[in-house]
């Protein structure tokens, strides 16, 4: 996965930085997925220690080095001599959070490491304006590891679409309703809580037209109460049949006073059964996080297109034998033809129980770690 | 799962019995599925402290209350006023092992508990055998747990048939083979390797008569180098139609010299589709555990009839979208009906990582605790 030339770069940095990187990588992967890459920054100190570690934990919350320095602030750590290590070259734009290198060149401090530098119009040159202010900048270092980390992220934004994460729960032997149409639940309530939890994150839910027609899902982000979380993501139905006028996916979560229907205005009809198309759509609509939630031929239609950057399969020990398998046809032939997944170890081992239920945390097999 | 009876027994022991009893119902956990059932003892002295710990290790190895008794001589332990807490009757019968009852009289042990009488005709008496030779032997200290443990396996005892165990090796989305009948491999070394140690601890396998003529398996029990292991089971083949003449199923692990065909003689045809008569057939060829690999009608056939008292689940993250589902119909209407597994906490948690594979370890969800 290492190219020559990344190698070549690697020998250019002491054993302390790269002791610093694998910590900032390490930090990295205690993010999430998301419409942000997940990121981690380290501080290392002129004896090679290790002062602090940060991460980015998803949009609007901290970036990676404002998290590391902030730990820095709170401890009174003196951070004369200190090194930044960052898996990610540093923002150089005002978002949610101010620009990162505002922040360092604040902070006084003088070297900055990162890893690779982050291709995306609003961030570019931030390694630059800290080189320009007198900071000594060095890139390269562990920058295969750190590309591999979010290469699918890379992947929707040189697609210019947003980041898709897959849900899907079913039963051990991959069905996701009995044949009476019965699905309600299959997996247990931590796996759904950490369903919601996926909802509250993202920007837009999308389910085809068959799910919103026979579940009739409200897809609102609920508490372990049933109480709708603070954020509510836009609720998208991809059909070419109109959603009915009653579905509740229209509602959202406003309650309906006196018998009058009211709406929340968070809901989209995509008429169209094209993934591409749809997703485009949502990007136009500010989606950069999109949670599909099937059924069987939406997930199916995002699968063989190569549009899933991240997979949550969470899986119940029950066994029905019969009614809907989880996926529609990918149209393979052949075993060799099927598509290999692998771990993904941001935020958690592969798997992991969820009560009596299991959740894999999956990214696609990447053919190459580079971009 | 404790009945009031059994809340009625319980009060009757000190809380240092409690305690050695639930820790050779941990140690019991440390055994394997099989032939026999799990058992565990503990060594408890005067005061009230845990000597030693041991477990039965399954069919040929030392049950629990004489590999308990060996670490106690190994490390000189002194037995005086020690009592042995065990989850089964000790054994009074000379199996492949001697009986239990003459090691405990023979290491001068003065107090026996158990949890719960062993029912079957070989064992039953051993309390009562210890009693009348001046043993202390009492019974029914957490009876429902240790019932539990085993209640699999109780379940195959008064059904007069052997243990049987379901291996199933499917991708995510719960196929077995694609299109093309290509299914080798699915899983990965690790998970392959440990289908082969289930193989080698059973008495016989069997696989239904599709799987015979497409996969064309040797059902031999084998090495990671595919060397075969010392113990080979019985190859089983249910089906209608005669196996063909030059199946390797027939031949076994014996290599055919000069183009002549030999035989290791470890094979058998049941001509029948019924799950409970194949397993009284094996059970009179002398199998008292049985390992079903499939193919999906077999499995399928195996669970609908409620025969299948462990459940082996391996699970490769791979898509494949299409191809051979690993259960045939179970004709499960609504989800309500669906069957429920819990985890089998014998050798380990629920599920683990087998490489990038899944292992998941189930048993049937009990109804009740009592046999």
């Amino acid at each position: 996965m290492t190219s020559p030339a990344q190698h070549r770069t690697d020998h250019l940095f002491s054993p302390a930085e790269h002791t610093a990187m694998r910590a900032s990588l390490e930090a990295a992967a205690l993010g999430v997925r998301g419409a942000n890459p997940v990121v981690g920054a380290a501080l290392l100190d002129a004896n090679g220690r290790i002062l602090h570690t940060g991460h980015h934990s998803g949009a609007g919350t901290l970036h990676a080095e404002t998290d590391v320095l902030r730990k820095a602030r709170e401890t009174g750590t003196d951070l004369t001599d200190a090194t930044m290590v960052i898996t990610l070259e540093p923002c150089n734009h005002t978002g949610r959070t101010g620009p990162c290198t505002r922040a360092i060149l604040d902070a006084g401090i003088k070297r900055v490491i990162f890893a690779l530098h982050d291709g995306t119009e609003a961030a570019r040159g931030g390694g630059q304006f800290l080189a320009d202010r007198g900071v000594s900048v060095r890139h390269g270092l562990m920058a295969a590891q750190a590309a591999d980390l979010n290469d699918r992220w890379f992947t929707a934004q040189a697609q210019n679409r947003p980041f898709v994460t897959l849900k899907i729960a079913q039963s051990l032997d991959g069905r996701v309703a009995a044949p009476d149409g019965t699905s309600q639940w299959i997996t247990g309530p931590p796996a759904r809580e950490a369903g919601h939890e996926i909802r509250a994150r993202v920007d837009a839910i999308l389910v085809g037209g068959g799910t919103a027609r026979t579940d009739d899902p409200t897809l609102t982000a609920r508490d372990a109460q049933g109480n709708p979380l603070s954020h509510q993501p836009l609720r998208a139905v991809m059909s070419r049949t109109p959603v009915a006028h009653d579905a509740r996916v229209r509602r959202g979560v406003i309650a309906s006073g006196d018998g009058a229907e009211t709406t929340d205005g968070r809901f989209v009809w995509l008429n169209t059964h094209d993934p591409v198309e749809a997703l485009s759509r949502l990007r136009a609509l500010g989606a950069a996080h999109v949670l599909v939630e099937g059924g069987p031929t939406l997930s199916a239609a995002f699968l063989a297109a190569d549009l899933v950057d991240e997979l949550w399969f969470y899986q119940a020990p029950l066994i029905l034998g019969d009614g809907k398998p989880s996926l529609a046809s990918q149209h393979t032939q052949t075993l060799a033809d099927a598509a290999r997944w692998r771990s993904d170890p941001v935020a958690g081992p592969p798997v992991r129980t969820l009560g009596s239920d299991v959740a894999w945390h999956l990214r696609p097999a990447a053919v190459s770690a580079s971009k």
